[in-house]
């Protein structure tokens, strides 16, 4: 009778397979935020039911959104008492720039070493496979353990637009146990990890309208303010010399840090050294009186992503600019809410632009953040299955980063996710050179093998 | 014999002639920052070399630079009792971006009532041809009253980079009794305009580095410093609440204003109607204690001309970006100057920067202010003419803008300059949808002929 020997065996023979059939995958440049990339968007959700169909997935369906596609599939065949699992996962991409600085063509996956050098290689198409590997070596050699559901979006990229308001036309086809998301990270190659909270986000644009258009800075210098200025002047009193968020409010709903937790996490080792390293940036630095990785995983933070105004080319050409914008965004933590958020910037700016400008404010994404139990069967499945094939028992994080679809889960179907994922904190992702490490990938999949067998009750 | 009345017949009979050859002039895209221009730069200039030549004058040469080359002509049949007059000018022009914002090409001069669209029909394509036309005029129809020196370089828009050392190379070439430089303009149609004193300039790209990447702005927000945030604090604490700025020394040298200065500038009805009016901006705002004209005529500035750093397109890119840029300048007025300045700007960055950045700040041009006798025989030459075309005494002015090489004529060749001009406050010059009103131009032509005559000894 096959156990999960049996797949893994077929997993590590057919791990070259695998590789190939991702780094096709990644080829596809599926970059969800720019519109003359919609047709590859298209390509690579086409490319993933193909694969779900060839798996013999029974129900596979791309159902179309005002933007990017959903990707759905279920394999339904352990039986009514075994728990069905909602994996969740996204084919899209951040884009590419600065173009410039990447050493290989980002969808021309290139291997240097023990990495593999691509746009999405990490975050997550690489993911991804490892969950459609380790479903494929249990299918092609057993009977599957659980049942499945597959669910994937093109949009997670640029904030999950569609995703809740499908979780809420299509609450009964995706009524699940429990939803398994790859979309976090390993803390180093030999430490698994399970994250059981994430922070959200709320991301924003702000225009800041000067003169009607771009004034001579010597004909009109002294007579209007300067839109970039004011801008510089919000921006600059948006933190204090502490790193403290000023907007109203900000903090009001923070959950503060358990002692435990506090405990929990200065075992992580991930101190200023570390982060310095791992950035390359001078010093660290942030909020006063909590750890880097306290910092990171359970505070607050409000970031500038961009900032756009008058004549940036080469040279020196004096306008005293019509406008100025700035992209930002706030990561959250329990129990901050991105509306508030919205709201808290509104007033902020309402109180603190002066009257020589007009502003606007828009928000691009949000969501909320999340925090799971890990004494779960289904989160102790997967400590197990990471123990058996790393040897040390999975570290448990708070992460920086957000996937608001895990709140959106638990808000529309009743249902907690379990959280892992096999890239590494240098893999770039977002960046230049993003990479995936591939020894950590195959122990990956192996992994996964593992707690698909481990979630059987 | 032939008065200057002949001159002015033959110039009406003319004008759309002239006019017609300004719109060739026009249509070269001389723009001296963009590399992908260069040919058009030279394209102009060879124009110009052309039309000197076909003229009768009698050396005329094209001197290259290390960048954009810089045309002579000489028309030397005056005599040596008659002053020589250098007349200055410059063919190169702005860029033209944001290009949206234009109504029309602007490489394709367009007349729309009054007034000729196109970028350098105003700044300063325009005043070169007036001169030109006048100048034809005269040769056309009597002995030429002053001898003239006529040195147009390619490089203004950018900083004049190569004509001081040019002034130096060729002293002896260049030696004349003063200078015509007809950069500056008009208040209102109705008001000739003598500027008197003038603003310098220095020119700055500052750059801010943080970490070694763009970074993931979940995974790393709050244990880096973001370079567009200190890029922010550092503009924002350039000024203060009242528009003092506050680089360390720099009003240590500002030649206040008198009060006869401020009793002329007072009559004016430069306003701050006036000037919101003229700038479409929500209210005027400038240093405190000073009016509108004074601030922009005698008062010195700091303004960002441009920002740029992180993600700028469409949409949301969750990055803490690896530096951020900004261009800004200042406008300086007597006895300030250029590389005191810079010096004050690294100052300050030495003093604010904090310690989780890198930073450079380059000097990407400069040019002295300078202040101009009234009570030349030359300045009252050019009152003159230009009273006797509109009618009523030219206003006296300190400019907001810069003509570098004013000063640099004075402290190469020794010679002052006579400043005037027919462009409009509402040109639009440096920004979209720049304008010639073509009727102050014709009258600027005609003044200029008057002050051919008005000039002989």
């Amino acid at each position: 009778m096959p156990t999960s020997a049996t797949a893994i065996e077929h997993l590590r023979n057919h791990h070259q397979t695998y590789l190939a059939e991702l780094i096709e995958f990644i080829k596809i440049p599926s970059i969800s935020t720019l519109p003359e990339n919609a047709k590859d968007v298209n390509h690579a959700a086409d490319f993933l039911a193909q694969k779900l169909k060839s798996l013999g997935f029974e129900h596979v369906q791309i159902f179309p959104t005002a933007r990017h596609p959903i990707v759905y599939g279920d394999f339904l065949k352990a039986g009514a008492n075994q728990p069905t699992i909602l994996i969740y996962g996204h084919y899209d991409v951040q884009p590419v720039d600065p173009i410039e600085l990447w050493n290989h063509d980002p969808f021309t996956p290139t291997q240097v070493g023990d990495d593999l050098f691509a746009r999405g290689a990490s975050d997550m198409k690489g993911q991804v496979w490892a969950v459609i590997s380790a479903i494929e070596s249990i299918i092609r050699t057993d009977q599957f353990p659980v049942n499945l559901k597959f669910i994937l979006e093109g949009e997670e990229e640029i904030g999950s637009l569609h995703f809740e308001q499908f979780l809420v036309e299509h609450k009964d086809l995706l009524s699940a146990s429990f939803s398994l998301n790859a979309d976090t990270g390993m803390l180093a190659p030999d430490l698994p990890t399970i994250v059981y909270g994430l922070r959200g986000m709320a991301y924003f644009e702000i225009k800041v309208f000067g003169p009607s258009h771009d004034l001579h800075s010597g004909v009109y210098g002294g007579v209007v303010q300067n839109p970039a200025q004011v801008l510089a002047d919000l921006i600059s009193g948006m933190r204090d010399k502490d790193g403290i968020v000023q907007l109203p409010h900000f903090y009001d709903k923070v959950v503060p840090l358990t002692a435990q937790e506090r405990t929990e996490l200065a075992r992580l080792k991930m101190d200023d050294a570390y982060y310095q390293n791992q950035t390359g940036a001078p010093t660290t630095w942030g909020e006063k009186g909590y750890t880097p990785v306290e910092r990171v995983g359970g505070r607050p933070t409000l970031d500038v992503n961009g900032l756009l105004s008058g004549f940036i080319g080469a040279g020196a050409k004096t306008v005293i600019p019509a406008w100025a914008m700035a992209k930002l965004s706030t990561r959250l933590v329990p129990d901050q809410l991105p509306d508030e958020v919205r709201q808290q910037l509104t007033e902020y700016m309402q109180q603190h632009a002066p009257e020589t400008v007009t502003w606007t404010v828009e928000q691009l994404s949000g969501g909320s953040p999340s925090i799971s139990d890990i004494n779960t069967v289904e989160s102790k499945a997967l400590a197990n299955a990471l123990e058996t094939v790393w040897g040390v028992k999975p570290t448990y994080k708070r992460e920086g980063g957000s996937v608001p679809v895990v709140s959106s889960m638990q808000r529309v179907l009743g249902i907690d996710s379990v959280l892992t994922g096999f890239g590494l904190p240098d893999d770039n992702i977002h960046s230049p050179n993003e990479k995936l490490h591939l020894p950590s990938w195959f122990k990956g999949t192996e992994a996964l093998v593992h707690f698909f067998y481990n979630a059987k009750r």
